[in-house]
């Protein structure tokens, strides 16, 4: 018995796509390789806008374009969520420099940290000592790190193919470096950049005191890979090198900020929600092209996309720009607290917020039917070369939907360059390729498309009731 | 009866590998993201030797280098091979513009193709005949042609997922232009340059004659994709636009050149040959990083991974870096020839030919039996996201080792970025990741490890044979 509904399972799961399926999915990359918009948006977004950082002008003309750009769409409603977001400003450029011995220094490349206070106005100088984790804080105790810098080196994982999974691996230095060492008396951290790359860039990124009251909290700021190599080798050769850095940073009060949304409303099934969404807030040294830009301008695309190719949703499609993602997650959080608010039905959400390259497939946050039903999928998938289809993290915007029933999905494009650009000045425009951008819109738009066709009709739960 | 064969047939198959090749193919890529070589040698071929065209001293200079490091990785027998090749020298920079009216001209981007004859010493200037096919020549006929220009427009088809296959249905126009149009007494050709991106650079490539004679030759080159758009707009508003070009090149004499070899010979079968490999020969615009610098050190790192994986082969391996694949194919014909003239049996070929990208499988071109063997070997692969594993063209340099008996592949890296870079002054060294390299270089190596251990068993055929 069990056999033969394993066998039924299958066989239902195998007939949930027709032939017509592949015929609109080709239509769907042809149009957004010959004639997508996510390139020229994104275009527009980091070189005449740039930076969005939560609180700037430039996150404020970002909502004011991309709603500008949902309302010439010609979709059923496009509105401003409103959010309060936190203002961190990073203020006059940081400097630092290793001060080898008395009057000879040599300047490095560091930023602060999201969220990190300043230095004194007149900068920090200390000795540095350097350490591979949080744990080994412990181990050294305040006796050895009390009034130092401590200078936290542990390099991303160059063996994982995944690169989110070196990073993952590797930014608790960045995350909690200064509200650990903060607890010995150390008086600053630096951190090496997450960057699997040697270069000359600093890498941000937010960091977290905690509870640590206001007064007590430490600067901490990342100094770049190649820099990070050379003060490990100095302090090698004389642990007496003093590290000088010096940074402006403040936090603000809390300001007036949105999420923007566009929808077409289901003509079948209207209260059945599916998002696609990025963030359109970015880190404040690039212009925020792969992170996360590129995210949301393929979003866009995808409700374009089912407008070009013809595609008249069941469902209600939404794109959802949020906002605050990198120093608050004020937006997912304000959606899906809305959302609720309102009794609303979600039934599938997509982010793209892993950068513009070549798509490979999708991580999937879901039951095992859901899972299994997208698995049916799979195959339609497979001229475009979009092989990846696992279970795994989705999205951290949409991850507040979370409730039991959603299935949440990231995109998962190619990660092998992304690194060597998150975070840093060198995320910008020129790091973009047309062509990976708009595969990425069209893969999202397929997956989209699917979805609202055939909703989740949980299969084999129902079999598993049956039996 | 039928059944069980298959059955028998899927589960040989399916053991055709052991939990140890999983352990050994993880130690590859380690190795190769830890500690490969083949970015430091791209390095070095890119920024001390550059461009490396067949004749020329950047050739030579790639020739000496890459035998110097191939001696001192301690393999069992390193050689150049002899090979005449063609020199083909571009001479003094093209110069090309568009005239709309008398005195009133704007510069365009434009590049020799490469065989292409000079122009006179004063240059060209013509009125322009815009094609977009060879067969259009036909209709036209000589009254349209004679004394004109052809612009051949065709554009790559960017619907394409696979570049190459727009690349394939784009350049006849490169490689036959000059010849069809001759026939009907066009004085030049230019052609679109083949890149599916609109940019300024120019792309070279061969141009072949056939058996034009060499006096009735015109000139051919490339503009760029942004010109070409441009020259196409101009004369759609006035068909008496000109174009005036002038270029300097000049085929001379042959030249002495060689392939380079190296080889660890095997423990067990030292007759059955391996070979993996690349050109060595670029075009002369960028430094060829992509084309085929890349696949050269690649090659490079297979027989040295390999070395420090503690892999003993018990066939020989044999890297092979060709000469002149670009303009004459003279190597890889040479190489095939010497290995027939010796009695040599190569049981599989690898070429890396299709740029520095993150690997995502490989082409094959070998009976049913080999790929089916090949295929139960995808799963080891999965873990670093290889999935294409498809029938198809291997690579042209190791094409002349056909036999019907010895298995031909080649790496298929992402092809998304590849035609921006191809034959043009832009592939260089900074348009490589790290990371990408290596993941080709582990993937390839990965490959001819397993073939390597399991050679190739024809187990399906002896299987239909017992039939």
């Amino acid at each position: 018995m069990k056999q033969s509904l394993f066998l039924l399972g299958f066989l239902l799961t195998f007939q949930l796509y027709s032939q017509s399926d592949a015929e609109t999915i080709k239509t769907i990359y042809n149009t957004s390789l010959s004639n997508g918009q996510s390139y020229q948006w994104l275009d527009h977004l980091s070189n005449q806008i740039g930076s969005r950082l939560s609180g700037s002008l430039g996150a404020e003309r970002a909502v004011q374009y991309t709603r500008e750009e949902l309302d010439k769409l010609g979709l059923d409603k496009v509105w401003l969520q409103p959010v309060m977001v936190p203002k961190w400003v990073r203020g006059n450029p940081e400097f630092a420099y290793i001060e080898t011995e008395p009057g000879k220094t040599i300047s490095v490349n560091i930023c602060a940290l999201g969220g990190s206070v300043a230095t004194a106005p007149q900068g920090i100088k200390a000795n540095v000592i350097e350490v591979q984790s949080l744990e080994e804080l412990e181990i050294l105790g305040r006796e050895k790190l009390e009034g130092k810098i401590v200078f936290f080196n542990r390099p991303m994982d160059e063996t994982q193919i995944n690169t989110f999974n070196a990073y993952g691996g590797c930014v608790d230095q960045r995350g909690s470096g200064a509200k650990e060492a903060t607890k010995y008396g150390a008086v600053g951290v630096i951190v090496r950049s997450m960057n699997l790359r040697l270069d000359d860039f600093p890498h941000t990124g937010g960091t977290n005191y905690g509870d640590t009251p206001i007064n007590q909290r430490i600067p901490a700021a990342a100094i770049s890979t190649n820099h990070a190599e050379l003060l490990s080798s100095l302090l090698k050769l004389d642990t007496n090198v003093k590290l000088y850095f010096k940074q402006n940073c403040q936090q603000l009060e809390d300001v007036q900020s949105y999420n923007v949304i566009g929808e077409i409303t289901g003509s079948e099934f209207p209260k059945e929600i599916i998002v696609v969404g990025g963030h359109l807030d970015s880190w404040d040294l690039g212009d925020g092209s792969h992170d996360d830009g590129a995210g949301c301008t393929q979003s866009m695309d995808v409700v374009r996309l089912l407008k070009e190719s013809g595609i008249r949703p069941k469902r209600t499609i939404r794109v959802v720009m949020f906002m605050n993602e990198e120093n608050g997650m004020r937006g997912g959080n304000e959606y899906a607290k809305v959302a609720k608010q309102n009794g609303e039905k979600h039934i599938f959400a997509l982010e793209s917020d892993s950068g513009g390259f070549t798509p490979r497939g999708f991580s999937f946050d879901s039951s095992d039917a859901s899972f299994n039903q997208i698995l049916s999928w799979k195959s339609l998938f497979e001229p475009y070369l979009i092989h990846y289809f696992e279970r795994g993290g989705s999205g951290a915007d949409i991850g507040p939907l979370k409730d039991g029933t959603v299935v949440l999905a990231g995109l998962r494009p190619d990660s092998q360059r992304y690194f060597d650009y998150h975070h840093a000045a060198n995320d910008t425009f020129d790091a973009i390729n047309k062509r990976e951008l708009e595969l990425g819109a069209a893969t999202m738009t397929s997956l989209v498309y699917l979805v609202d066709k055939y909703g989740f009709n949980n299969i084999n739960t129902k079999i598993q009731i049956k039996d």
